[in-house]
């Protein structure tokens, strides 16, 4: 059975369990506090072009939007997001867990757009209700977003501004953020997002880690006793190392980006096989996510030999399925399916 | 530098590192829904003996008891536990944060007894009040506690018995169950925990893996939607995987209490040698910690060659630590710190 | 000035405050316990045709409707309503700050439709990903709307129907009921709502009361220790007597109903000369509320000598404004309105 | 039966009610912008002898207590009170509700010492832990206590300085505050209260109100959208002249402190009797409440005739109830009362 069913099937890139395996008996002290934390903090810091950079670790993506929100939000405020957002969809409600409403405007192939953020963001405060209302309190995007689409540098510099004007911090979820800065024509890089963003997170989980997140304080500007409100939602692993190790390799010489390319090249391959043979793709999505329609005879087919994820019916004979590459998709996979394709 | 500061200073114990090796590059679908997440439920079930047990796996033990806690609680209930448990002092407020109150009842070195909890939950409903007042909604127990001592049966049955008369919740917090199962003198085995308990959890981040812990429903009673509410607390990893394999190899073979052992039998060589050499041990604590009373200046002077755990001054010139073994502590090592002593 | 800018502008109607006058000296216990809250659950539950039902006061409908909410849904679950809904828009996330989202389906005029309620629950578990959102726990609806529309018998019926299938329960806040039970053509009477909802709240503060909404659970469904759960919430009055009283008055020879009568009456007056003046009424609205688009310029100068309520931008020179009658307006009053418009 | 079961039994003060009556139909704006509640605003500054205080009202203690807290708190935070303290005990869980732990230190006849709360809050710091525990974030005190003991202005001067050099609020819960002001010997009065606490409500439901108690900020300092906030929470009436005539009144001619006399000095008629008949009072309480020990005979023959609170069982043939007077206690009654002890 062929696997493009997602990008977290596998476990560690080599290299990163590699790391964990050398590692593996050093005594370490607990909570983010061993040199491998430190070292994965120099190496992200420095990888965004921002010494000042605080950086904390995290296990999962749900886990660190929760944190983040619940540290930058006060408690009148709520999460501006696209309303296909994956705070707004798919994460069991875990924004209101913490007490917050997610904000929703509409999203365009996942992607919310700076004159959309400034018409609600001046339509709140021209309300007269307003303060009956929930104050919008920090804007959340995805990059790549669920959609596999990418901001441009405009279109980021745009909505970092209008943030600004509004004085609401701009978050970005980087789940896949590895395949969005090596994908084709993006002109988007690591250091444009930590100067754009106030905070952002690194994924690991999908891009070569067996788990962790990376979140980025670019300027020095965590919250005051950051790891305590981690440590209050369950989310301060003891063994910090867990983290650190596999952050440290992903971030030593440039291991993040150079497996990142390899889920752009062999979606590249699938896209280009799609075209040539004449499948409907639905999303120019530039990432490792390739949305394709499909009848469903042709879909059940398929699905005998390879796993794929079911996205959304499109008409009573179609269906939208998603192939997912990742770093540990190999080439010869990738010809199989172009072959079954 | 010798390390007996905690039993969380290396990675995973070398079995269960080469499962996560040798499994690395299998496709598996995420969110506990692998084979080796199903493996480890089938033979942790096996070891409590209870076949209709659901267990589920979470990164770490405060996450653990918030989402158990969150779960079992009805919104006007709260927590009963000793005034030193792990979720009164140590989580940052965890229990709090989703909006239970810890009640709490005097420990014995970090037990409490039947007949106090008895008193307090009579003593409850027999105030007049008590509608205005936080009722108790389940009962949390660490075992080893967090000074190390163990419960006897008898004293588990009699909590068990107060729990079910009160029809509230028995809740057993393992997070470093392995090293209470295999200690000197106990009468208290797997079985007996899933027999008296309603939920527990068995540690994994403290007795030889890199991060996990195993929540037991022993008799198939976890509360609907359970994976919901644990991804709603942001606790859901999408590489199930990695606690699955994990705890799959350390209920291999008794793997699980094959390492614990270890711990103890370090520990017993650091207890005899303290006793012999006239050292006062603070507690009767037949685990994998041990609790020494050293005159100030011979502590400072130890401390340059051993790491250990400051535990709380004792007078002006006296100070308690803690030397703590673990599934990673080498014969050597121990002997090296016999000899400092 | 006269003022026609909201229902909650004077305080009680007389023959209410008539009862806090006789009986403000009595001595009472307090909670709620006392004789005339016990008298009003009685004429209420009459009133309902339901001898079982519960009845409790809280003081104001965002708290009725956050503690309503809170002890109706589990942790993982959210409350559908209209993207109008009250809940959904001028709460201030009452209903978020206590963990829960607001699931919105598109309202037609302030109401949501069976069928698009059907879809939305079928759509939900029709959802391959669907235990990683948010369940659908509760139906909310207003009655009347926030833009003073009615649902039928029927559509009641319909959307009861519904939300027994799926085994989540119907909830009506009744912030403006007196209003809704009264208006002309409808054919939703109390024991109606009774019959089809599983909680619902008769709306004091704006109809007749200085403060006060009665929560009914009609088949005596309240959940255990509701009355804990209200004080948690901070919603439970020390002197409960202030509601109970009010109630009483309210529920005592169908004052409730009479005085609502006078809401309609002149908002009848109001509509009607409007009418006939070719003002352009944006809503067919039989409650006590009127919208009304005006040009901006005579807007103004009715703002001099009226206080309205502004609605919504219409078009750069078009305004809607929202006229509200009550138990309080006078017949003298609207006369005075008329012949300014 | 004579009433001396607490003092919430009554309505309103005639005087209160008055207002009440005589400002019952005068059309006013919602939401606590009428000029009722601005004029309480200002009498109440001018009261503290604050001209920059700011003023909310709120309906209940409960509510007031779990508002102020969830304002005053970063999420990391919990709040210092005595381990008798209402928040602590009698809130149902109000403080946890919102996420809070409450952090006891033992209390004295219901008050806490300067000297107990440095201990606690440099033993906090000093703990090698404390990034894993949960920071205290302000403090709580009532006054009187709810054993209706009161603070001298030295000891609130040293609980303040306390506070100001750690750098967190200081709050008073004055339910009773009014009795307090007015009991002999203390040599605290308004401008004290207002002078060393960061935020203090007083409270009108047990002193004259049908409901209600004002939130002082002395300094101007509330927090920005502190509105929004109490609406959040429920706590927000629509009607909040409700709340604003009758503050108006109180603060009108010194009628507060006027009504408050009326409790200390029927109370102190009992605490004489007691005294001469050889009772035993067991709390040197100043205030509106006795606190006497009676054996169990004795005090069911005096329930036949009066309404007391049951406070403790003493031993087994003795039980400690409570008397409390009110605004509302007549000379009659306690004479009545007196005769029958």
């Amino acid at each position: 059975m062929l696997s493009f069913v997602n990008d977290y099937s596998e476990g560690a890139h080599p290299a990163v369990l590699q790391r964990l395996i050398d590692t593996n008996m050093e005594h370490l002290p607990g909570y983010g506090k061993d040199r491998y934390c430190l070292s994965a903090v120099q190496k992200i810091a420095q990888a965004c072009n921002c010494p000042q950079a605080q950086v904390f670790f995290m296990a999962g993506g749900t886990q660190t939007n929760q944190v983040v929100a619940s540290c930058l939000l006060e408690s009148y405020q709520g999460v501006v997001a696209a309303d296909t957002g994956h705070v707004n969809v798919h994460e069991a409600g875990a924004i209101e867990a913490v007490g917050h409403k997610v904000l929703t405007i509409p999203g365009e192939q996942g992607k919310i757009r700076a004159e959309d953020l400034k018409a609600f963001l001046e339509g709140f405060y021209a309300d007269e209700n307003h303060e009956q209302m929930v104050f919008p309190g920090m804007v959340y995007i995805s990059h790549p977003t669920e959609y596999g689409t990418l901001y441009t540098r405009e279109e980021l510099e745009d909505l970092s501004q209008t943030c600004r004007e509004h004085k609401i911090p701009f978050y970005l979820d980087g789940a896949r953020l590895g395949y969005g800065l090596v994908a084709p024509g993006t002109d988007v890089d690591l250091t444009d997002i930590a100067r754009l963003c106030d905070v952002f997170y690194i994924g690991g989980t999908k891009v070569g880690a067996l788990c962790g997140e990376a979140v980025v304080f670019p300027r020095g500007n965590a919250p005051e006793h950051f790891s305590t409100m981690v440590k209050r939602r369950g989310a301060l692993l003891a063994k910090g190392r867990l983290l650190g190790v596999q952050f440290d390799a992903l971030f030593t010489d440039d291991l993040y980006s150079r497996i990142s390319r390899n889920a752009i090249q062999t979606a590249a391959m699938i896209k280009k096989a799609l075209h040539e043979k004449g499948y409907q793709i639905v999303m120019d999505s530039p990432t490792n996510q390739t949305f394709v329609r499909l009848d469903n005879e042709r879909m059940e087919e398929l699905s005998k030999q390879v796993a794929f994820d079911f996205w959304e019916r499109s008409d009573a004979t179609h269906t939208v399925i998603r192939l997912a590459t990742s770093w540990a998709t190999t080439v010869e996979d990738t010809q199989a399916l172009i072959n079954l394709l």
